[in-house]
Parts: C-alpha cells; structure tokens; sequence
C-alpha cells in the first residue's frame, strides 16, 4: 500500500556532546522517507528543496523506491537549513538558525499518480499547508497521521483544530499534550486531545517511549535502553516513519496493529540515534530491524499470574 | 518464605499540588510492610518508633501478619518526623523538615526468631546500619536487596561500597545510578554498578518505569499511566515492598522471575500514589491487585512478526 509523505528535506548542523557536525541532509521528510522504505514502498515524497540539495541523497532515495515526482526543486534558491545545540540530557536542545529559504515558499500540490494512497503522513508544518494538502486528495485514505509542534499550537491554534478535525492520529511529544490540552496529566490531556477529533494520539517522551491512547484504552512502548545516544535529530521523524510503514506494510489499523507499529516506530528510532543526520537508516538491513524488534519483545517481555 | 524488613516508621507532613496533610503515618519500613504483606507473610519488622507512635497502627499490621518483635518502641521519645513539598511535576519535591528523632540512636538488632529468613529488604539507611544487619544474619539468605540515595554515596560512600559487596539487589533512582557511576548513560552507569558487587540492578524512574539490570539483560517495566498521581511519598517503597513480596511468595530468584517482581511492585506502587500516604494499601484486596496486573500485562503487549 502506497504512502504519501509530505515534510521538509533540508540541511542541518548540529553539535552533541559527541561530535559536531556543520552540514549534513536532514528535514523530517527525509527521515519518514528513510525509515518507512524499510518496510514497504512506495513512499511518495512531496516536499520542496533548493538547487544545492545533493542529487546523490536523492538518487539514494530513488534507489529505495521512494517517489521524488512530488519533490520540487527550486532553481537559485537554497534548502531549509536547521541548525541546534543538543544538551547532555539530549531531550532539551537550541536552535541556533532557522532559514526557512525555499520552505518560506512551499505549496505543496499532490501529483495526479499519488492519488489512491492509503496512507498519509503530514510532518511537521504550518497546519494550513497540512489542510491544503488533505484538501487535495480525490480518494479518500485508510488513515491519516499529523505531526505538528507547540510552535503552531501559539501561532496557528485555529488551522491546527481544523486540522485535527480531518485526521485519523496525532504524534505529539508530552509537553506538547500538555500545553494542547492545559492537562499536566497526560492521560487526562489524552481524553481532551481524543475530543478534538483524532481518534488515536501518540505521546512521544524521547528516551522515556511513547504511549498510544485511544477511546478507553492505552498502550506503552519502551524506547531502547542505549548505551549512547549519539544525535535525537529526526529521532521522532524516523518513528513516524517505521509506524506509517509498518500500517502500510500490514494494510491493517486496528488498535492491536497500531500498538505494533509504534514498537516499529521505536526500533527506527533506536537506529537513527545512534549517528549523526539519517546515516543509520541508510546503513541498516532488514535483518538488523528484525533484531531489534526481538530486543524490543525481550525488553518488555514478563509472564504473570494472579497473585 | 519469611522477609526481613529494615526500614523507618515515621510520621509525614506532605504537601502536593492536590492537597496538605499535616501528620500522617509514612517511612519506609512502613510501606515496605504493607505492600509485601499482600502477597506473602510473615513480613518480620526491623525498626524503631517513639511513644507517640499510633497503636492502631501496630495492630493493623499485625492483623496482617507483619511481625513486630524487632520494633523497638522508645518511650519518652518521639518517632522520626519528614515534611516535604511536591513540585507540579511530582518527580521533584523539597525537603522542609528531617526531625531524626528516634532514628539517631537506631541500632537494629535481629531478634533470634527473626533468623532463617530467605528474603532480606533493606530499607534506605546509614549504609553502616544496613552492613550490621547482615553481619547479624546466622543463616545466609536467597536473597538480600538495599535500598540507598545520593546522600549516603556523598557522605558514607566508603560504607556504601563495603555493602554493595554484601548485597543481591540494589534498588536506586536514575539521578542516584548516574550519581554512583560517574555515568550519564543509564546502561553504560549499570554496567559499572553491577561490578561493584549487586547481580541485579533496579533503576527507579518514576513516573517513566523501572529498568531492571542483569548481567547483559536489561528490563523495563513502565509506570501506570494515571489520571492523577496524588501523593508520590512512599511509592518506591510500595515498590520495593512488591518487589520483595512477589519473590517471596514465589521463592524464585531467576532473572525471568525478578521481571514479573518489578511488574508486582509497579502495581504496588500506582495504588500507593492515588491517596495520602499508606492509606490505599491499607484498602486494596486481591482482586484489585489481580486487576491492575492485568492493566500492566495490556500496557505492554504486543504482537510482532519479523520485516
């Protein structure tokens, strides 16, 4: 079953407590796109870069079947570039530059040969260009999943609930359910958020897991306990895409199946950490994955009787 | 099989962002007692109290089997005293008051009938009073687990060392296990915990779980999610005393088991926070706790197959 992936593709630096590293290609696109390629295709991209986006990323992309026809390339304008500052803690960083550059521009439009997907990821976006696109779609999808950030929450509060009025599952990280619902407890921001309209919201809490909500029930997904978290960037974006992908992989969105995705989600994640920018993603085979979902399985594994 | 339990019983004047209560029952050796003494007896007491420490409260535990003859009652003295502030977040809080009272001269004997006991918890003490404990052991135990904090690794670490030497199972929080290894990655801190001398290592996270450590094994089991946590004190001795009490119920000391015990005292531990101080585990049955087991054993599981 077919993807449409719709975020930025950019330039990123970024300094770790492990390394520092002035340019490399990032955007949350790019990781959705790295990550969901490992468990289906295609994956349909539509994003915007500048001319001095690196044709060989985008021919690596191409290679692990991910459409690019949605891609536009903006002669004489350069790409998003993101840089930030990472603290030991690593789930608290800076942003030290923002160029928006072609992103400032971006209007995204859905190829007529997109239409029909089942899945629909929205990264990480102004919520009227995540409106715009769900506008255009002539078929309607199996499920819709948005990401989006306590920046559009202040500046965008209105497109935002529109938003969450036409989509299927809503990735946030705890302190964004916090400040979306006014709930310190999450499981009481859940109900609220749930009423807003998506019908499952995922909470991402970094190396803390994530959980998923949905009516009365909820689930909790551990992230790996690693020895070194070497770069978070795109951490979150690598989990949507190992989730979308396995959805698309299975054509299945039960509650039981969501559960699944988000432990595949959070093998992604485990991966991408672990070097800077999506190289991990790019180096891993289907093997490994496999690996470490059965670390995932052993991680949480217990039996129980009643007592 | 019989628990030895070493620990404070102590009054507590608690604030958090739900409610003030001036005085009521609290210390470790308390909760321990009251969690443990749901799944197993005789739960044999090792503590000290002044005379205005409540009767009913001695003969509650008694009702439940919880053996009394190593608590000394020190007349014309009063019982240990702790006041504390929560912030929002529960996970932080403020010490007010540390009235020793009593403790100062705690001097823990094990009484003879007290001797043979498989299961040995040792509440969070001097590290030189926990060591006296075990030197007064005749038999040795299955199993001796001790419970620290950073104050005793700045001040007697010496003494801490010399007793993690002794010990099966080390019970710490996450900024303690970074504080003990001089290490910020919680695997990379176990990995060097665990050759100071204990075979298991369980870190206490709150709000977001325990992981358990063990040789290259790690599990994790998360924290129940709640609508609201209404009064943390105690909780990691809930969850000890589950912990403990899940073993000893079982005599089972395998690694397989150990993770079933950490599933045990989290469910201890979310009843112990939903009221003031022990006061839920005094009301719980067994069927509650069968059901919030199960609430766990949701919580957690998932289907996988391979990619």
């Amino acid at each position: 079953m077919a993807i449409i992936s719709v975020g930025s593709m950019a330039f990123d630096a970024i300094e770790t407590p492990f390394g520092k590293i002035d340019k490399i290609v990032g955007g949350s696109g790019t990781y959705v796109a790295y990550a969901a390629s490992h468990l289906t295709s295609p994956v349909k991209q539509i994003s915007i870069v500048g001319e001095d986006f690196p044709e060989e990323e985008l021919d690596e992309l191409k290679k692990r079947n991910v459409d690019l026809e949605g891609v536009e390339v903006i002669k004489g304008k350069k790409s998003f570039f993101w840089s930030g500052k990472y603290h030991l803690d690593m789930n608290t960083r800076d942003t030290l530059i923002t160029d928006l550059n072609v992103l400032a521009d971006f209007d995204p439009k859905v190829p007529d040969s997109y239409q029909g997907a089942e899945f629909i990821m929205l990264g990480n976006l102004m919520p009227s260009i995540q409106i715009k696109v769900i506008e255009q779609l002539t078929v309607k999808p199996k499920l819709i999943v948005l990401d989006t950030m306590n920046f559009w929450m202040e500046s965008a509060f209105e497109d935002l609930k529109k938003a969450l009025g036409m989509i299927d599952v809503l990735l946030i990280n705890d302190s964004e359910a916090r400040q979306l619902s006014g709930e310190y407890s999450l499981v009481k921001g859940a109900k609220k958020i749930l009423e807003l309209g998506p019908r499952f919201l995922i909470i991402k809490k970094g190396e803390h897991g994530a959980l998923l909500f949905h009516e009365n029930h909820v689930f909790f997904a551990p992230a790996l306990p690693l020895e070194e978290v070497f770069d978070p960037t795109g951490a979150g974006d690598a989990f949507a895409g190992g989730f979308i992908g396995h959805l698309s992989r299975t054509s299945d969105i039960s509650f039981e199946n969501l559960k699944t995705a988000i432990i595949v989600g959070s093998a992604m994640a485990s991966f991408c950490v672990e070097k800077f920018g999506p190289q991990r993603l790019k180096e891993i085979s289907k093997k490994d994955i496999d690996i470490r979902l059965e670390e995932f399985v052993q991680l949480v594994n217990f039996d129980i009787d009643l007592v």
